[in-house]
């Protein structure tokens, strides 16, 4: 079996580990550990009636949902079959400006989506261990009118969040500026950095979330855009009609709705993260990167990939080593935040391989 | 609310019928009326616990079961987010063509997915209501080497099978030949049509074949392509990496071994099909055409889309007009073979609608 290129391959991991995939702890994808919540599976369930149905392609129940969520009329919003199917025509958008800009690391997916319309791409790559500004990553004195930026905010894999106030100069420079919030939902709204409410205002301005991270439902996939009706009905035209499926179409509904499990998940995030953050550091050779997100990057002394090896092997935990990450090389690794329990298990089996190696 | 330009929109039928969508009682979409089988649905709650990881981006256990019900090699098959969203890349491929040949009346997708590449569309129209071979539709003096055609078989809204005999010489007059076998399952196997078999000998045919259809599952999404390995990778190149959700995946492995499922569709399809055709030839002013397949197109002296309307406001009861198909216009619609008792109320409602307006 070869190695996936992106994270959450638990066939691979677990055919390393010698036990099923269902055993392995997964610190790998970041998928919020409390879900899916029970109003979501119950959703679910309540939908099993409409799936002999095709679904409305319209989705005109979910786009509703979602327009009241954000504040946001309905024609400027289109669900897709996770983000990572809306990020394929986000590619072919950003394909006709002369170049697209991406802030290196960058997710995996978004070289594949570029590519796959031969897109011309220009790296600017930035030092994920300092907290320099966007203003200073990107050159000012560069002509960007027909150029496009491609930027993850909160940023994978260092989980840096650029305030609104850092991108929003970037939109009257670049042709076409595409912010993929894949990860915002889990900021409490007073700390979002969300750029939602301005894409009325900036009809280059495309916005990408996902569901699936924080309602834990990446099997189910489940992502939208927020973006000029231009845009959204022009995608409508070249993709398939029924993108979304009707489970995740009402899982969406339900989750939206479920305002108890949005603040367990702060309320969660805010005691464990800082923890998690403290004692990863109290690990000699290791340090973790500040994180707006609900993972966090650690730079090792120790080869990640080999790391990784002697998780799995001697503890069935996976960790996101960041070789699809080429800037980063074999010493940085990711992990998700999870419980606290499960992090106690991370932290100990870190140390255990870090002391039976030094 | 507008009209749909597909079949199967509910919501926009349900408004014109005064009625909840669940209540309508739906012809126009060619669904099979036994499913989805008891075994797809405990295999879709058996999944449940694997809705918070991503799905296997190598589709490995979906694919292995594909491999062996049709005896194909592994590498020669890709499932797809419904046949539909397979259709996308095919469209890109056929677009690579001087030009694609479509037999028309065609499935309204194909426009969509051809136009939105940029693909040379060239359309063949044929007589539905003669039985005119495939040999003597398609030109045989013209030079199609560098042209893809683009079938349906059985074909939609027909119902007419083209045998493999007819189809085997035009694989190698057409420089690329794509064959949508959405409803090739309602024919018992003994009678399939199917060019399956030949994808290992011809490099440049492409089958596509979606599960929703058989399995009464169009809500969840599910189809596959089998074709020669440089396509498929080629496609998940350009596609997002988890495009098929594991609720459908699994639903997709208990359908293909559920084989009392398969062999009483095929036996519910022998005995109420041709007493649906009968019948529906026994009123005056419609004529049946010959299927192959689940569903009648059905020629019609009153205007279609005037039926249709009627048979919503007063039975609740929705039929396919052929709008979608121009070369048809209003004096055609299609409906589906359902179960005995809901195949009496069409025909009751038939009935009563063409008394009252004669």
């Amino acid at each position: 079996m070869s190695r996936p290129s992106h994270g959450g391959n638990l066939a691979w991991a677990a055919t390393i580990a010698g036990c099923p995939a269902s055993s392995l702890l997964d610190f790998s994808a970041s998928i919020n550990p409390l879900g899916p919540p029970t109003t979501v599976i119950t959703a679910i369930e309540a939908a099993f009636s409409q799936l002999n149905h095709y679904p409305d392609p319209n989705y005109f129940s979910l786009r509703s949902h979602l327009s009241t969520h954000h504040s946001i009329p309905i024609d400027y919003i289109l669900p897709g079959n996770g983000s990572a199917e809306l990020l394929t025509w986000v590619g072919r958008e950003l394909a006709q400006q002369d170049e697209t800009v991406l802030l290196t690391p960058a997710f995996g997916d978004y070289q594949r989506a570029l590519t796959a319309f031969n897109a011309q791409i220009k790296t600017i790559p930035f030092d994920v261990l300092t907290q320099i500004s966007l203003n200073e990553i990107i050159p000012t004195d560069a002509d960007f009118s027909r150029s496009g930026l491609l930027l993850n905010n909160p940023h994978n894999p260092t989980g840096r969040l650029f305030s609104r106030a850092e991108i929003l100069p970037l939109l009257d420079r670049f042709g076409l500026v595409v912010i993929d919030e894949a990860f915002m939902d889990f900021l409490p709204p007073d700390r979002s950095e969300s750029l939602i409410a301005e894409v009325e205002r900036y009809p280059n301005l495309i916005i990408l979330r996902s569901l699936t991270k924080f309602y834990s439902l990446p099997g189910l996939r489940l992502g939208y855009a927020i973006a000029h009706p231009d845009f959204l009905q022009r995608w409508q035209a070249w993709r398939d009609p029924w993108p979304v499926n009707v489970l995740a179409e009402a899982a969406a509904i339900a989750g939206l709705q479920d305002q108890d499990f949005q603040q367990q998940t702060w309320d969660w995030l805010a005691r464990v993260k800082p923890q998690l953050k403290e004692t990863l550091n109290q690990i000699p050779g290791l340090f973790t990167l500040e994180s707006a997100a609900n993972y966090f990057l650690v730079q090792t002394e120790m080869s990640s990939s080999q790391l990784q090896r002697q998780l799995l092997i001697h503890h069935q935990l996976l960790i996101r080593d960041c070789l699809s990450f080429p800037e980063l090389g074999d010493r940085f690794f990711r992990v998700a935040v999870r419980t606290e329990s499960e992090n106690l298990q991370l932290i100990h089996a870190l140390q255990t391989t870090f002391n039976s190696l030094v």
